[in-house]
């Protein structure tokens, strides 16, 4: 017997606990855990529930439909491990954070692929035998790199796209794509600064704590649905350089609990929020 | 309409979500919120849910008691102000915290009194207009000062009993009064020091973290689940005079948030252990 | 024999500490403790020292403008508890904490008055023996108001003014009377929300952590030399009211702190940065 | 022109920063930045310099002794990355994210050997072209096989040997090759667990945060002086390998945390403590 994620989401009603777990009961399944939460202001409703049973061949999905809104989103996924592609520029730490968690079975997704515009991180990608693609920018315009970066994700059945200091803007048309399925993780600072090099502007400001973020990618490459977030302490002492790596460890750390939660598809997304069972 | 907490544990069986959940359907009541979990090592269910409704005269408990298992604890409360006694001996940091809350609406609690075994928090006690009792331990052995403590709390109607710093050990037969009912806080270290003056003891020992733990009482005073824990770090500047201070910090926050989830009725005790929803 | 603070900031020179403990040490004074620091980007020395020995009638400031850079502001304060006027509107929890702290000893200051532009939060001052002035700003103009205030404040000599969540927007010619005095605390979020109720912005926006800053006044309300930060985690589950709640607790937390470091003279204020000790 | 590290400890006494600033100054040496503490408890003096300037060939060290009381150490060095030996067991988490970490210029050191109990983590470390030796354990006694590692790890110079998850207790004779040169890392609790699977007695106990220590190895080698720790928070819906998975996370950082302090040569060891500038 299989355990499966069931998720719905849909606009509030009255009996809606009782109307799936009736479909489940006689459906002979058993609940192991379910969450419930209701977004009173938007008058939204979100389930999600580790189901157990024989699920093959009952259609469990059509049954729940005819009970449910009409707007009702309903996924039943079979627990497994899911398959992610990670972009990603120079800077290693979140990749290679990622590549030892794949590698010693602490993260729980297979890495199908590396796609980055530059090269420099080959050599790392290369140890762990995962295929790496470097697609170069140089030269041509956003629009067709876009377009070569595309093909290549093409190529690959995957679950979610990483962006693990992918450092490119993507337009609208490459995000639209990967509609709740890409991943960013980028610096955080209370205040927030915007525009070149945050560390040396946050370190200009001498702020007392670095941040980051990890969200899901909308429109805007730093904006999106906020999926984790943490900071660490610094103090005068550190220069920017100093913020900048206390940054990588926050970053790197935030990115792989961000992931977690998606890959035990934990996470939900809702006018531009999300809700973490 | 008011809302209700519905709080059910029992041994787990399957349909327990889909058998409450047609009682509160078939009952025309609404579930705001619930959550649920299974604690699969000891096969024991767990549930809480926020309940809308016209609820005064349909016997709800007695309808739930006949689909769920025989073991099961069925609570159901009316979502209020839960009446609490403060026991302290003379540090006001907690005490003061928690007074400070009530009096500005942030603590979802009466203080129906304080009880002391000194008369040095008198004067801070009677700023707030509320009873304090002086039960002096002195020239008494340890079960006559605990009757006359209990002769006091006796005298209040309350739900739950807080110890703020009270300095005095509490024998078995005092604390079986307040099963589940009553809340203490303690310094804790990592590692652990037991005996006199622990914060002496955690700095001779250097410790760069001091924290606090907030637990119900069992029969020791230090044991009991665990309803919530926190660290702040220091430093070897600190003498242990500014760790103590320190400690203060943690300790007042710890257990104004273990209280904020106790009288939200979120925490369960199963095993020596507690499930937090 | 007394213990001294000693501060001095002033251009990067060679020798600079060698020529301070040179005068200390020919004045027959022990430094129990030195902490120095260069701003390498700027090219400022900060130290500060604590020094014990007979200081009352050796000119120690003057022997040190000796062989100090021309530019040196050099500070020796006889450890003391300071003197600090706390300002704040309608909320208490700030002033609270703080009230709370000097009854039971805990904070290194005397605060020998409150002044509020409404009258709310009097009765508990009054509790405190501690004096209380409302300066309403209604029906007048903001420099009539700021007027008003100041001839509150000129009656009492004061080290620090705390803005302890004084909602009032204070202008440049106000704010220049305190030059390095005055200390704020405002909430914070990763990102950053400007504008009408922040917190309200960042439930919107589905923040996974609450923040709060305290910092120097400058011209800015928001904005001035950073002395402490920290953050609390939060869900989806809380309302923006929830957010609030949880902002006070960290919001006093971070004011505390920051003034435990001011009280004890370890701040220093350069290029719109803190340096701290 | 070099920067170097000038570590200073001995016997408090008056005028010392005096002595030593008067030999820098006179050695036409420069303060970069300095840090100073006493253990008033114990009456002992600490000094950590950055100093710059032409050191090669003015016996600093030589001048320094004549002025500093008879038991100082001190300690001049060159600024430089310093070479570390890992030794590990089996768990990979702490090893791999230093492997990674110097792999991408982000830890201030070479690692310059692995040296195991198992082979498990040679495929790990020959990905970064860094020699392994697996020293079995098995079917030797405990004497024998520390004699064996020491040869091992006599074939090579190493500043620090860091143990990242090494699970074989240590003898007093072989720690004591290393006394200030080995660093451990542990998970450590509130409160703390003893013995065989402290992470299920954790579970057990229903703690709520997860917390990791490192330090020094002395005789004992869960023991000795703290260098870093820090904690994480869980919940009861953590199983015990899910606290584990928790807790290699912090181990990790802590253990990284606790590198980067000792490779700047900020650590001091005194009395069974750390001070640390």
């Amino acid at each position: 017997m299989n355990n499966y994620v069931l998720k719905i989401d849909c606009s509030d009603k009255k009996g809606l606990i009782y109307k799936i777990s009736d479909v489940l009961y006689k459906s002979d399944l058993n609940i192991v855990k379910n969450d419930e939460f209701v977004d009173s202001e938007n008058s939204k409703f979100f389930f999600r529930a580790i189901v157990s049973g024989d699920i093959e061949n009952i259609n469990l999905v059509t049954k729940l439909k005819k009970v449910m809104p009409e707007d009702a989103n309903i996924k039943l996924t079979k627990k497994r491990r899911k398959k992610i592609i990670i972009m990603a520029t120079k800077e290693s730490h979140c990749l290679g954070d990622l590549l030892l968690k794949e590698y010693s079975d602490d993260l729980n997704a297979e890495i199908v692929a590396v796609v980055s515009n530059y090269d420099y991180l080959k050599g790392l990608v290369d140890k762990f035998n995962i295929p790496f693609h470097h697609v170069c920018h140089e030269g041509i315009d956003r629009a067709d790199h876009e377009t070569n970066v595309l093909a290549v994700l093409d190529n690959y059945e995957c679950d979610y796209v990483v962006l693990a200091k992918y450092m490119r803007i993507l337009s609208s048309d490459f995000v639209k794509h990967f509609d709740g399925k890409m991943v960013n993780i980028h610096h955080s600072f209370l205040p927030a600064f915007v525009g070149a090099n945050p560390y040396k502007q946050a370190f200009n400001r001498g702020v007392k704590t670095i941040g980051a973020t990890a969200h899901f990618v909308t429109n805007d490459l730093d904006e999106g649905p906020i999926i984790a977030q943490d900071v660490i302490n610094v103090t005068h002492e550190y220069s920017w350089r100093d913020m900048q790596k206390a940054g990588r460890n926050v970053e790197k750390v935030v990115l792989s609990n961000a992931l977690d939660l998606i890959l035990e598809d934990r996470v939900f997304v809702s006018f531009n929020k999300t809700v973490i069972f």
